[in-house]
């Protein structure tokens, strides 16, 4: 049993077929392919406006390319100071823009707040050669610590970032997570919100190793394709990459993989809270649960093989659980019974 | 009938299923997964010594990653001057070297001489801060005109190389069809023979995207994990990248694949040859076949929708055509049918 | 009267003269004269150890260089969060590592300590390839507020460094005001304490445009002649940079010059200490003096053309006034007079 | 007496007094003087138009801040096979524009021609994201053989440069030596024979250090002072860098201190080909001087310690000299004599 992160999981029978399918014939390579069309169309009608679509298999590509496409390498990019782009992709936004700074925001549960983006955009001095410029703002949704931007937070703050002619991306490796939550259409956390490229992440909810960088304003993609190319993302078989962006997005597949995601975290949280002394880290938003369990408890699941993060470093008690879209009912209620089982125990185990 | 590239052809059903074992369960990712460790044994077993393996999705990365650390920004990597790496891939070598010089040796058939190789060396300067810096040998093996080094060949020009103390690099996107023709070893042609590191091709073999990197000298390898990651190549569910690149080499597939597509390319030579006007721009060694046809030939093969490249550009009837693991007698015999019928109407049509 | 940097000042006549001395006759360019390998004995003479120097124009560039030099791609350099690399070089530390990530810690009075520096260490993972790298660490000596690091304090920061694997830079763009005030032998504060690679600064204390990067461990140089051109900062002319360099290091003028800047400073705190409603915002120990003054201070002498940074930001009264080599008493004296006077009008002018 | 280059020369006395000028005060940093203000001002009048302007100290990164602003990291930028950025610079355009490819154009006497340039281009394949793209093209003038490109070559040049899609740069180190020639105005071999930015060079034409990057299209020059600073080139005392450009202009000197040196070298060339079996490697068209001498000359001049360059390397009877704006009739006279007794000896010295 591993709840250790979503990528643990296996893909959805329904994306193997789909591969299976875009195998049955010979195809044009790099992405002249009628799966990539359909795909492009899906997103398009997804999101219900004419988006350019760059699709890559893992997320720093995703994240990386989207940036380098809005930032210039004098460039200062906003994030969360917990952010996926800043603290676990190796520099990749850095290698890609040639350089930018990413600029920390602090704010609690993962989420920037306008006051802080607003605090910290006050100290640039655009124009001046000496500093770098203020050029995007970076939002995660779902945020590193499982949490949410409604609809309108993002609203205030992408007014802000373009107040400043920053350029606005989103992060949204857990996306699906986020509108199963929300119950909002696409459109109206991305670009009705302001959000200018999203990476759209396929990965964690399901897919093999498919995203996809959405461009709603199809001039910022103009150097998408040679960005791609010369990173090395530009897959000679773009089929079977498409066709698992494809197959995720046909009737509306998608959305219910992250809702069962989200339902099991749901269910993992009510269990978990009836362990004595447990409480959450962050409010469960979407399909991670991040808590604090009385001691002894992480060591007994650890020893037993189940799979979770130490989100407090090696030896913490503050724990992350992600579940999947394949997570059972009956893997939580294991899970909870266990570290209902180790609590009593009271960590003389 | 599709001849337009290898990556044109879909995956033997051998990989699809071994994507679906991979997917039976969930997996520790990034790596850290048996699959991953499944390849890396397979690839030293195959070459018969401790490498170091960085598993990609594409032959741009792969090549790009291994020059990367073997070349400083600051040097000089000497290729033909058709080498996939300076003319296919958009400067991603560039890109990943941060600003590394590809240095073009002219040589008949696609392939360095030693004496070409001997002439460029000779115009260095090595330790002059003002000039680039020699640094990388890089040879394609299949060559871009599907011609191929033999073993000898390749130590002489590593031995030129290690004197100057360049690394050498081999883009092996078609490794595979040179070690069938050559029916050698693979450490024959690799580092027995001074080659340094290897981008082992499997995608235009075959696989769906995999590729490897690999490190003959572990050391040249400390960097390569963390230029993976920055580079946005670290795949979360690396297993099924593993997957595809152990698949291949399990039961000796990858030179049995390589073998079919060689011989159709060789039966492509022998009915093609019979075409009046028809003659060979390069000796056909692996499986690409490059000839001149009689006018109205590729007019009328294009009409009809079979697809090859055009060598010499628009409107050329100087053709490649490549075969695949999956190319059929009957296919190639078909295309030279249509060869001989559009030859004999003689441009009328 | 300018107090708004020490960058102001005129040169002193010494290092005019002895521009004209190196244009006597005709010399090698590109480093290849007698003045550099002047300027490179009384580096070696000064810090009693076989260094390896790089003359430059610009202290960005000698800051950027040097940390090139110790931090590859994916490395993490640690600095204060007033660091003049991370906050007023437009990123050229990034454009020079390609892509290293600066770490900001934060610390009283511009100072780094060592439980900050730990602190932010303690969060590293190294050899995780998700992670940028501990590599560097970078101390300002003299600080951005104008303080000193105590060689203990240096030792203990470069131990805990060192215990990590961190090679350490200083930025000293105000090198010899510390050292000035210090009165220590410029070895106690650099490679005794375990400083690896020093940006000597000679433009803020009197040079036209010249600074040196010093490597006290001269293995770390390898580079940085590659570096230096590629980044176009290797002067054809090169004996007008090193006669620079070499005319600040003769007869201790360097010292003598930093002395009189030092001075002038702690004769401005004197005297600004007299204006009511005044007081220091960090100790003065080298030559900058940060002040908060009365409403109406700011805004008279801004009035009169007398020429200092608003600290704080337009409109704020933290202000900071730099001396030089060159400010004479009379100097000091004024500005003190009129801000007497200012203040005394209570804002009302 | 040194021939090696034309930046072994000291400096007119004239810019030196120019510097004392602007020593006699203190000044704004980074440009906010009234030299700079001046330089700008006697660029406009000479160029007769709206120019910007960008100061720095080498022409390295007078040429790699030029590139890096008319050409994007996947971009290819034609220049001719000798070309300084290409052959000297280290890398410094591949630095400053993230990796461009400079595609080598071969032509007689350092000239492209436009079968050449048409040639070459005819081979690009703009849009394809495989490949790179056509993006730049750099003349020299006078090249790296000493040679001219005249006014209507410029221009039927650039507009098969702008024809692609191209922006012009012009390497102009010796645009001084070129102008004084042609006999022409400076812009009628720069902007109006399509010309987009140039870099002016001022040290092999007397001064210590300076540069000037002009932007005929102001546009182009938007980023460029972000460039400047992040590649360490914004001099905090600029005004001494642009009292150099401003004392260059003033008087029409920087044309009789080129013109001194072209007569020199016409008179060498006068001279040297009374050398029995001496001759030309290309037309003398500028201050520098490339001959074939007899066996023995080169060794003889050499022993006495006169300064050339043995162009066709080491050992190599086809030599280089330069003049400058200091070369005396009798400097030219006297190597002129010793050649000839070189010559009489036979090689026998």
């Amino acid at each position: 049993m591993n709840f250790a992160s979503d990528n643990v999981a296996p893909v959805p029978q329904e994306i193997l077929e789909a591969i299976a399918v875009a195998n049955q014939s010979s195809a044009m390579p790099y992405g002249a392919d009628d799966m990539t069309a359909l795909a492009l169309r899906r997103f398009r009608e997804l999101f219900e406006c004419d988006l350019e679509m760059i699709a890559v298999a893992t997320g720093t590509a995703a994240n990386a390319l989207a940036l380098a496409c809005i930032c210039p390498p004098w460039g200062e990019i906003y994030c969360h100071a917990d952010a996926h782009i800043t603290e676990n992709e190796c520099g990749a936004p850095e290698f890609f823009t040639n350089g930018a700074k990413l600029v920390h925001i602090q704010g609690e549960h993962g989420k920037i707040t306008p006051e802080g983006l607003s605090r910290t955009l006050a100290l640039t001095a655009p124009g001046n050669p000496q500093k770098t410029q203020p050029a995007a703002l970076s939002l995660s949704q779902a945020t590193e610590c499982g949490t949410l931007y409604q609809p309108d937070e993002i609203r205030t703050l992408t007014e802000i970032a373009h107040a400043h002619g920053l350029k606005v991306h989103m992060d949204g490796a857990r996306f699906a997570n986020a509108v199963a939550t929300l119950a909002t259409a696409p459109s109206e956390i991305t670009w009705e919100a302001g959000v200018d490229v999203l990476s759209f992440g396929a990965t964690k909810n399901g897919a093999m190793a498919a995203e996809a960088v959405l461009f709603f304003d199809p001039a910022l993609a103009s150097e998408a394709a040679f960005r791609r190319k010369r990173g090395g993302h530009l897959f000679s078989k773009m089929r079977f990459l498409s066709a698992q962006l494809a197959a995720s997005l046909a009737d509306g597949r998608w959305l219910s993989w992250a809702n069962q995601a989200n339902l099991m975290a749901e269910r993992m949280v009510s269990g978990l809270l009836r362990v004595p002394g447990t409480r959450l880290l962050y409010p469960r938003e979407a399909n991670e649960v991040f808590v604090t369990v009385p001691e002894g408890v992480a060591d007994g699941l650890e020893a037993e093989g189940i799979g979770f993060y130490r989100w407090g470093g090696a030896g913490s008690s503050d724990l992350r659980f992600v579940t999947n879209w394949g997570t059972k009912p009956e893997d939580v209620d294991y899970l909870v019974d266990r570290a209902l089982m180790h609590a009593a125990r009271g960590g003389r185990g």
